[in-house]
């Protein structure tokens, strides 16, 4: 059954997990490292690149002997698709698989953490996890990182901190984020005066596909802006507080329209559901809007006995690279919309 | 259970049977009849419309002696909704329901045959069918005709035939259509062109609910523009011919959208059965739309095993006075929309 292939596909924070998750799809932690006395990727020469990849992959070759298994892979040698899905797991960048010379990824086995080579740092060191597990997932980015520095020699400076490629990654190099799913503010218009809110306090807002892409389906990364002059506590504190902002205004909102307007809430999850279920043709970005409407009716428990429906899990088969995966071959959009729709169909009728 | 009550309420065209059910939903067949020296009820008294309602009464109570049922209603012993019901039935006119003083309606016991009585003419006989049956239609208008002149001086001119109040009607008073369904030459662009050709060769074209009505749900009522001149046999062949047309116009656009656009057809027709079957609220219009493309999907055998949805009776029951006699109690717009959702639910979804 595909259903069955598609989720060994999947990375681990597309699994159950985590608090809050609610609101909270996933929390991410990033750290930016680079190596000293090399030039940071964007001015390095292809002789220097050559030279990190080559130091990351003796370090990654040893962390290997002693722990579980990582896995280094270089851009090159993957297919278009392969780092296609990539990006849509967010384990790269978009930026990182456009050039995919002298770069690479490393990866554990559940894909929690992944490090991108020769991105805008030499090292991105990142980790994300299901739901609010904001500090889990600095520890794992943290642990990983120790695992390397005990075998590279990073660019530190004594009163600055890790050196970075871009000075606002400066100090610390750390960069969390949530990544949450506001639809209920949506319906009550309060997104924008909220997200506004959140930039006034350092924090930047950005949409599902990172920045400058839209907010498909009410999903919304949220990041600490800089790290310069910050401890890592103060970043992790500032960032739970406001996620646990979020998180009660949203459950406040969702209860607000269950009490004001019941009728509309249940009429448009209903109405999404009815469409998953029977399309015949659906884009990614209509599959993303109305799985957002269908997974506030599983919340509100509008939609009961939803076991059997896995959110995040039509959140990944709809996205072009891994829908392309599932079905084995490559396909022309039209053609993609077409087997999206039949695999939401059986995501969603699982008894059928 | 309330669909069976709902059945009890609908006339005989909501039923099944005729030809060409897949495009031709009814036939109809209306006779304009007058009395003798009595002024039209455009010009009349109260006290002439009091005599024409008198005699007619009387020619009722003779037939009734001698045949099957026929039962005389005042407009004004009826509540509002259930004049309301008369109309959604087809079995009056909007404009009859408007001033009830005087004004009443004759019903066989099938709903087959109503006569109004002092609507625009004191006598309106008209017989409505399912499917193609124009001519089935007409021979039960005229039996009803032949049943009341038998016991009434109807005004009758020798050159110009049966005197009516719109000279239009005027020679035989006969008025012949049939309900057509065009969804296929809708989605093709073709229905303003094929239906301004049938105005010109002198047959009008209206929505659903008569005169100025919009074509909801792509159903269009086609009928002969003039009586005056034109032998019975003469309309009713003109008229079977375009109704023969427009049925092969029909089908041969549903076999070219097949052929060329397969699956944006079914993706249309299952998306509008998604959504009837899950939406909480759905108004008359969106209503008729989706009924709409439920039943060309049906017609195309896109949704199999359709035996237990009832395509007119679906058309019915979302009509808002038959809607509040099946729940039994008049509701606001709002409420009704909540209640159409629910009846739609309960025959979309026959098992649950």
């Amino acid at each position: 059954m595909w259903i069955e292939n598609a989720r060994k596909i999947l990375p681990a924070w597309a699994k159950n997990g985590g608090d809050q998750t609610d609101v909270v799809l996933a929390s991410r932690a990033r750290l930016a490292r680079n190596l000293q006395d090399l030039s940071f990727p964007g001015h390095a020469s292809e002789a220097t690149m050559k030279e990190v990849l080559r130091r990351v992959e003796q370090a990654v070759n040893a962390i290997r002997a002693d722990h579980s298994p990582l896995k280094l892979t270089r851009m090159e040698d993957l297919p278009l698709l392969e780092r296609q899905i990539l990006v849509e797991k967010h384990l790269v960048s978009p930026q990182h698989i456009e050039r995919p010379q002298h770069r690479a990824v490393i990866l554990n086995a559940d894909e929690s953490v992944s490090t991108m080579v020769n991105e805008e740092d030499h090292l991105r060191i990142q980790a994300i996890l299901p739901g609010q597990q904001i500090s889990e997932a600095t520890a794992a980015a943290d642990k990983m990182d120790d695992l390397l520095e005990e075998r590279l020699d990073y660019a530190f400076h004594e009163e600055k901190g890790y050196l970075t490629a871009c000075p606002t990654n400066t100090g610390t190099g750390m960069r969390v984020s949530v990544m949450v799913h506001l639809p209920a503010l949506s319906m009550i218009d309060q997104t924008r005066r909220l997200l506004s809110a959140l930039s006034q306090i350092g924090l930047n807002v950005r949409g599902i596909y990172g920045e400058g892409s839209e907010a498909y389906g009410d999903i919304y990364q949220i990041s600490n802006q800089m790290s310069l002059g910050r401890t890592e506590e103060e970043i992790l504190y500032n960032l739970q507080t406001a996620c646990a902002q979020l998180v009660e205004s949203e459950r406040t909102a969702r209860d607000a329209i269950v009490r004001d307007s019941k009728l509309q809430v249940e009429d448009k999850v209903w109405r999404a559901f009815g469409t998953l279920s029977q399309a015949r043709l659906l884009t990614s970005e209509e599959a993303l809007r109305l799985t957002s409407d269908v997974k506030l009716g599983t919340d509100l428990q509008i939609i009961p006995d939803m076991k059997s429906i896995y959110l995040k899990e039509l959140l990944f088969v709809t996205s072009p690279g891994i829908l392309q995966k599932i079905i084995g071959r490559e396909m022309s959009p039209g053609e993609r919309d077409q087997y999206r729709a039949m695999l939401v169909r059986d995501l969603v009728n699982p008894n059928k």
